[in-house]
């Protein structure tokens, strides 16, 4: 007999598949289209399983790559907010909320805690491996928008100290990655696709 | 100053935004469009996140996701190969060999193994880990067919026996999970998509 629990998540698995048509701001790399935020928690992954080794503070790079897996969940129901859009930030939080309320619910208790609590920990960003996890969550971006002429920092105007501000987890994360990052944006100021 | 090692590792990260251009012959539940690699790799690692407590055998879950994330990155050279396709299947180890020797090598020496015994035992099918994780790889186009109307099973006319020889990993990895899928198949069938 199959159980109702089994039932339970195969219909989380399905709906997950929305992910696939929630389209964030940046582009790919070779700039065809818009990037969801399926590839995107796939890229970052990766990412976190190749520069782990550039840690600054010790980390479980198990439960980073859990986190950054199921980090977007919650824009199945509250959309992708542009990280510059101060505007769509102000509501960001209760959309989420409200949105993790529906989506876990979907899962058994334990099982949709587990997700909810990863989630929750990646958004307060304070463990080491949350810490991490953003700074994986930053970095993707800058090689879309360095690719991309500027990509979404030329299209929108974003100013030099604002990129700096939304890369901050980079800097606590990695000294090594925070160097090589800081030198393509600054590529990318001399280049005046964002304004120093 | 940055180290030569920190150059490759994102100039291998960059290359890997092209799985998001690899496009599959399964569609996206929702029939909009074909689903890429990046996406399938992404959705298949959160599906083990959830459903590794009805493996049959003892698994290490956090490898069996770092397998599912680069299980199908030779693809970005060797191409997607349609599983029901017997030419291409014939050609397919031989140029994922070929795509290996050239993807791996831009990592450092230790890091390109990792990656490449994850897929090598991946490929070769057998640890528990290898089992779980193709069993997943199995399991995610099933739902895309099932909810389109037969999806590439109908369109390629695929016969019974064939999806029952490709779902042969879910048998051996989980109980539940195979009388699961089995009962999509069949209902399926019942319906004529595909051939009983």
């Amino acid at each position: 007999m199959i159980k109702g629990k089994l039932k339970r998540d195969i219909h989380f698995i399905i709906e997950l598949d929305k992910m696939k048509s929630i389209l964030r701001q940046t582009s790919l790399i070779d700039g065809s289209r818009k990037e969801n935020d399926a590839e995107h928690s796939w890229h970052i992954s990766v990412m976190a399983m190749i520069l782990h080794e550039y840690s600054n503070l010790p980390i479980d790079l198990c439960k980073v790559i859990k986190m950054l897996l199921v980090h977007d969940l919650v824009e199945i129901y509250a959309g992708d907010t542009f990280c510059y859009d101060k505007e769509g930030n102000a509501s960001k939080e209760a959309r989420e909320l409200e949105a993790a309320d529906k989506l876990f619910i979907m899962l058994d208790e334990n099982k949709g805690k587990e997700l909810r609590n990863l989630w929750e920990e990646f958004e307060e960003g304070k463990s080491n491996e949350a810490i991490f996890a953003a700074a994986m969550d930053r970095m993707q971006p800058i090689f879309s928008n360095y690719y991309n002429n500027g990509g979404t920092w030329k299209k929108h105007n974003i100013k030099k100290e604002d990129v700096y501000k939304r890369m901050a987890p980079i800097k606590e994360a990695s000294d090594e990655l925070w160097e090589f990052v800081t030198n393509m944006v600054e590529d990318v100021v001399d280049k005046g696709y964002i304004s120093g």
